[in-house]
């Protein structure tokens, strides 16, 4: 059992590594090929925390991944790092455990983002792009980091609930904090969305048709940053139709019966067959996280560092 | 993150240090004060393997674990192992992981085999053994052991399907290979079962009044070991009540209406209270492993280990 580190895991993988993998594993996902079992659920009320456990592989893979990933939001007034997480490598056909990858949940977090930048390229009207990010954090900056990877990118407008951190992201990213939400929704030709909000952020009608949305806030129950309402006239696409429907973006809009389960498209289709984009319509990604995307990005990261 | 090799772990922890942990945990467990969601199964059809995740925590610990323990059945043509696995021990007050204990399976084989062995000595006949084993892998070896620690045995008589099997295991254990099963449940104040079964392993009519059993082979759906007939007149205790009458013997005992759940006790509550034993019934102890367990023990490792 070797122990990896997230230092020797980020020099071992290229960012064409993790969004190989990334497309990848979306596809095969989207093709029924990926085993992702109901993960485990942990609270911890008293400490403010929750933690994951999701095991997944891609099929006919020589290694499945079990991942810890935790959450504990007290933790940044003590001055730790709020999430942290484990993975675990083993082999598919011994069971053996082969490598942990101590990542503290960088794997997660790359995973996402890159999922992100690769739904949005796909789903953008074709061009340099203005993008719009509504919210500030480690998400936030990572999914539009990777989106540079993939399209020019003119302009980047942010909008936050608190300005400074808007200002301080702008700043790092090298775009501008925008004046209020209208702006971005009024100026950017892509909105990624990546708050904890528990409200849709911004109501239907403020939206611009044409304009492309890319959602990953929602990942548990109680979560919403898309209007339902966006939903009526969009085409939209999901990375997971069962956890979408379940507690996505999605689910809202299937609640208020916007729309029907069947007009919505799987990620790893676009991926693969890249349809052309309707001109005007508004489409949207609504992200919620699966597990065979850290099956396959935590087997190369092995891959990459164990011979 | 810390990784505890399991030699460390081993070293760490004193029988009476594992004694200890398991029987506070099946308390704690009886008292509804364990968090233990429901597992992630994982099947390797073509490998012929499976693998398990299990969290758990015992309420108001420091810590949570997360097991992944595996077995591939055909390893052994291979000189491979066909157990393993590994536990990870959490912060529940940060989430941090905290450590990594590479222990190869040995805390599930060691916490199954020490539960079997408080089980037997709370509900067994007062005074020194005759100890009936049927079956001759490690976990009827580990629980035989164990059992010793707790009670003087006169004899141990030794069942299994292959005898060269059952002699190897006399030797180590110091008993003798019975002539036959019937042999066993003729002279022996106690038998365990430890046996990956799937139909009875004798008639509830072979069983001397009185004796008890402690079966530990039913671990998943389509096992038994104990025939439903056993359960008629007999004292039942379970480890954990929902996995019990779900795919433990009692399940099969349910099914046939033989016994209704009410009757059933639950193995920590007989810990805690100690109740005498009722001469010449049956008692069976019924039991199926509880992520608790695995909590508790990898709790004491780490702390036995870390500081």
């Amino acid at each position: 059992m070797k122990v990896i580190s997230l230092e020797t895991i980020r020099a071992a993988l290229s960012p064409a590594d993790v969004l190989d993998a990334v497309r990848y594993a979306l596809i095969a996902h989207a093709e029924s090929r990926t085993i992702v079992p109901a993960p485990i659920h942990l609270s911890f009320p008293r400490a403010g925390g929750d933690a994951h456990v999701k095991a997944g592989m891609i099929a006919d893979s020589a290694t499945f991944t079990v991942k810890l990933a935790t959450g504990f939001y007290l933790n940044a007034s003590r001055g730790l790092p709020s999430t942290s997480g484990v993975v675990i490598v083993a082999s598919a056909e011994t069971g053996e455990v082969l490598a942990i990858l101590d990542d503290r949940g960088w794997l997660t977090a790359t995973r996402t983002a890159a999922a992100a930048a690769l739904a949005t390229d796909a789903l953008a009207p074709p061009g340099p792009l203005t993008l719009g990010v509504i919210g500030t954090g480690t998400q936030a900056s990572l999914a539009a980091d990777w989106l540079r990877l993939l399209r020019p990118v003119k302009s980047v407008l942010i909008a936050g609930r608190r300005p400074e951190a808007a200002r301080d992201l702008a700043q790092r990213i090298g775009g501008a904090a925008a004046a209020s939400l209208s702006d971005v929704l009024a100026q950017a030709d892509v909105v990624l969305t990546a708050t904890a909000s528990a409200t849709a952020l911004f109501p239907a009608n403020a939206a611009r048709p044409g304009t492309h949305f890319t959602a990953l806030g929602a990942d548990m129950p109680g979560k919403q940053e898309l209007p339902e309402g966006l939903f009526a006239a969009a085409c939209v696409t999901v990375d997971d139709l069962d956890q979408a429907s379940d507690h996505g973006e999605l689910a809202h809009a299937l609640r208020a019966r916007v729309l029907t389960a069947d007009r919505v498209m799987l990620l790893g289709s676009v991926l693969r067959d890249q349809p052309d984009r309707p001109p005007n319509v508004t489409t949207i990604a609504d992200l919620t996280g699966v597990g065979a995307l850290d099956a396959a990005l935590a087997e190369k990261a092995f891959a990459a560092t164990c011979h």
